[in-house]
């Protein structure tokens, strides 16, 4: 039975969205157990009494998004995520599932559960949505690695290769490095030896791309410094978000015209938030690391966990870090 | 009277857009006159007979935008971009205007132009949109520079905060640093470095920005490696073009019922588009130069060339260059 962690105090809507996501996807996960570390009152309140697929562990502390990542995993020891990435380093769960501080589940995925033999350090990686399909591109690294050296990079490409074929489904994915142009040597340094040592790779390795093409859908990986893939990915969801946040409010306090116009156009503009959904991609995965860490957005509710859970499985059945472990240790 | 050098060759509505937008402006700036660079033939056909504001100086050659940019400013010495770049660098000229190839343009502005005596490196600096006014921000550098180093971003910071202030009339300016997380500490070296200098500063500094509070209007300049600022500000264009792409192709394309809603609702999708209309704000500027240098976009149209004559004017009129070489000088 594949046993995977979840924090069940993170994010926004816990425990509840939580509990209610796994109750969801249990159901269709029969190999899978879900062990949550939390509230005990609480999580017994929403969990049924007796199931076999089922474990609280109980915890007293949170770590809440406020607190110094390295301070908190130091010092909240009790806290659920620490606990549950303990369970994960002994071997009593094989992957963790958190909506909590994203550098706490960093640290405590590199400094707990730690990294594979070979892999000098781990990438987080979202999918993200393209404009005109539903297939999405992974993104690696977003942040994880404020500095970046090229052999990092070259390593995060060819991890979230493997997780695009294995884990999406994609056939020879396309890597492009994300560069200040298309032309080889274009960039500093670094991204011109990474260009190097991409094209001489075994990758399906595509060139470079550029800031503008990344939601155009031309390439299925697009590997990066943690830095700018930071500021990228934080610049693309900003946008997104001030660009629908004005247009609902353009629709909304416009008279009747536009209100009525926004009842008639609704299926239209649902399409085009629908395209851009990434619940239904699952959560960012730290990769890189001895056992699976996917991490949600805070503000994700029940259906953007249920898709989280889906993918640690498909993770775990596919057993992703053994083949890492085998690849890396050569 | 001030003489701006019109590189009438460049984008793709030239000469036809950039000579429209001209004679629009001429008659508000009695004090300018405007040298066009390019066809003579077909110059002479857009330009009334005498003007005292207007001059032609027939060139045989265009950069085009495939062009590699080095290799274009030294073979086609006959190009309107290369000859006017000359005429500013002679002081036939006081400023250069192109829609043309950006790179070039850059390499035609630093090695035929020139940099400022005690400027360590141009910065490319476009004027953004934010949410909730018109004001807009500074982002500075945008590309100029694919590797960056602190004193860098110090100098860009303090001729940013000098042209938020004398051009776009912002009283202390706020100057914020992109950066990967809020704290002091956040970043790589460079980055942390930055921080330390600009604090120390005279400047506004209001600590770190990240990516997805670009356009919440928090600062009003924003300094950054050129690596990540290209990056970033491709990123935002795309995704503000492609989520405005997908919302027309849903509404003209989901039947007569959302084309009705887009009807009805038009007044308000106008004002959303018009909020991130940045022709407004004029173009981007090469700051650091012995001579002001502004690129347009090459899709501008007539209005967007208008604003940006009339940036160029505000920018001599304030004397910015005078300023920055004194300043640099000591």
């Amino acid at each position: 039975m594949r046993k995977i962690a979840i924090d069940a105090m993170g994010g926004e809507k816990a425990p509840e969205a939580i509990v209610e996501a796994v109750l969801k996807a249990k159901a269709e996960l029969k190999e899978d157990k879900f062990i949550f570390f939390g509230d005990e009152s609480k999580l017994r309140q929403l969990l049924p009494e007796a199931d076999e697929q089922i474990e609280i562990v109980p915890t007293t502390e949170v770590i809440l998004d406020e607190d110094e990542p390295v301070k908190a995993m130091r010092t909240k020891k009790d806290s659920s995520m620490v606990v549950a990435a303990n369970w994960v380093k002994e071997g009593k769960a094989d992957a963790l599932l958190s909506l909590g501080n994203t550098g706490a589940l960093l640290t405590c995925g590199i400094f707990i559960i730690g990294r594979i033999k070979g892999v000098a350090r781990p990438g987080l990686m979202p999918t993200m949505p393209v404009e005109s399909s539903d297939d999405g591109f992974n993104i690696i690294d977003v942040g994880a690695n404020a500095s970046s050296k090229p052999e990092y990079l070259l390593q995060w490409a060819e991890m979230a290769a493997y997780y695009a074929e294995k884990v999406r489904g994609v056939a020879k994915p396309r890597v492009a490095l994300l560069n200040n142009g298309a032309e080889y040597d274009k960039g500093d340094d670094l991204h011109k030896e990474v260009y190097q040592m991409l094209k001489e790779s075994s990758l399906n390795f595509t060139g470079n791309i550029e800031g503008h093409e990344l939601l155009q859908g031309k390439a299925d990986v697009v590997v990066t410094d943690g830095f700018t893939g930071n500021a990228v990915l934080k610049s693309i969801e900003g946008t997104a978000s001030v660009i629908i946040h004005m247009l609902k409010d353009g629709l909304m306090n416009n008279g009747v015209k536009a209100k009525l116009g926004a009842l008639l156009a609704k299926d239209a503009l649902k399409s085009v938030a629908s395209r851009f959904d990434t619940a239904k991609y699952g959560g960012a995965v730290l990769l890189g690391l001895n056992s699976p860490v996917v991490k949600q957005h805070g503000r994700s509710d029940a259906r953007a966990v249920y898709y989280a859970v889906k993918q640690i499985d498909k993770i775990l059945a596919e057993d992703l870090v053994g083949t890492f472990k085998s690849e890396f240790a050569k």
